[in-house]
């Protein structure tokens, strides 16, 4: 089995996801050789389709699927409030909590240790979307990293010339944690966001 | 995001993998949406060779591609021992420890509780080649578990009306392993099966 070329180049595939080592990775290609045919069939096309029919939506950045993108042609959604995150799925965790208003994607986050500069994110984009959109408030929703938060003040600082107001999300515990565990960084942020009851 | 239909499919699709729930199945789907278009391309392209080009040999039920069984055919490979595993994947674990025998797979493990009984494994072409074939030794090496045991016990049963050395592996302490860690049964095993130094 471990001369079979198909097999290797599967094995091969898999390891390329993010947390799968070679032995997760020959796990999965051998399920994928023990899975009924049609199953088997059916990963490889919606691999395919998920290349050839997901795109960037052009306005915000979020992937799309047939050409329309379900946030910015929502005409039920807010159009003055606009959440600026890193990547794709970020937006997903604020459709979660039941955020209506729109996204943009930056693309990543500010990195000198990866390389990534100001040009290779969607800041210009974004500048030009509050220029012309009518946004009341644009909410920084990058991550509470080093990276995220020098993104977050670069970003910032360029948009201070609109009439808007940028805001961050808060810092403090997460829900259902325990103080115990809780590093000091999050702790000393939720002393100092603390708020009357 | 959530209402991509390819996205979704792909993320079921992935989560139909041993051990792969919902959250890695998305972080997996998420990842082939960023990847560069030639990996997903050969990616895909590997799935569907691995069920179109993989098939079990007929002799030994190892997989095989190209219609060539890179055990059976290999005329310099011993042909007097036969080690008898439940999945083919067993076998790679002793091409990696230097075994060059025959080998024949089950296709599984006696067991009541799945449902797999003696007439879902193949035990009669085990019989036939045995009876055929001029082995010295059958290698049981079915998992050191109650199903394998019950398989390996069933199994050589069958053999003894051969003229056929029919051997089950050694059991004892990994090696590596501390003995603070040892299961108080593979203790017992490896006391039970000491040897004079």
């Amino acid at each position: 089995m471990k001369e079979l070329p198909t097999y290797q180049s599967l094995v091969n595939s898999f390891s390329k996801l993010p947390g799968i080592g070679v032995k997760s990775a020959e796990r999965m290609a051998y399920a994928v050789l023990q899975m009924k045919e049609e199953d088997a069939l059916s990963f490889a096309t919606a691999i395919q389709k998920a290349k050839s029919d997901i795109h960037k939506c052009p306005v915000c950045g979020l992937y799309e699927e047939g050409g329309s993108c379900e946030v910015c042609d929502d005409e039920t959604r807010e159009k003055n409030t606009l959440v600026v995150v890193s990547f794709s799925k970020d937006a997903l965790a604020f459709e979660k909590c039941g955020y209506r208003g729109q996204y943009h994607v930056l693309g990543g986050s500010l990195s000198p240790t990866k390389g990534i500069g100001s040009d290779q994110l969607d800041i210009d984009k974004l500048l030009s979307r509050v220029e012309n959109g009518g946004f009341e408030e644009v909410i920084l929703a990058t991550n509470p990293t080093l990276e995220g938060e020098t993104t977050a003040l670069y970003i910032a600082k360029l948009l201070e010339k609109f009439p808007v107001n940028v805001t961050r999300l808060a810092y403090g515990l997460p829900m259902g944690a325990s103080l115990d565990y809780a590093d000091s960084l999050t702790l000393g942020k939720a002393l100092e966001g603390r708020k009357k009851i």
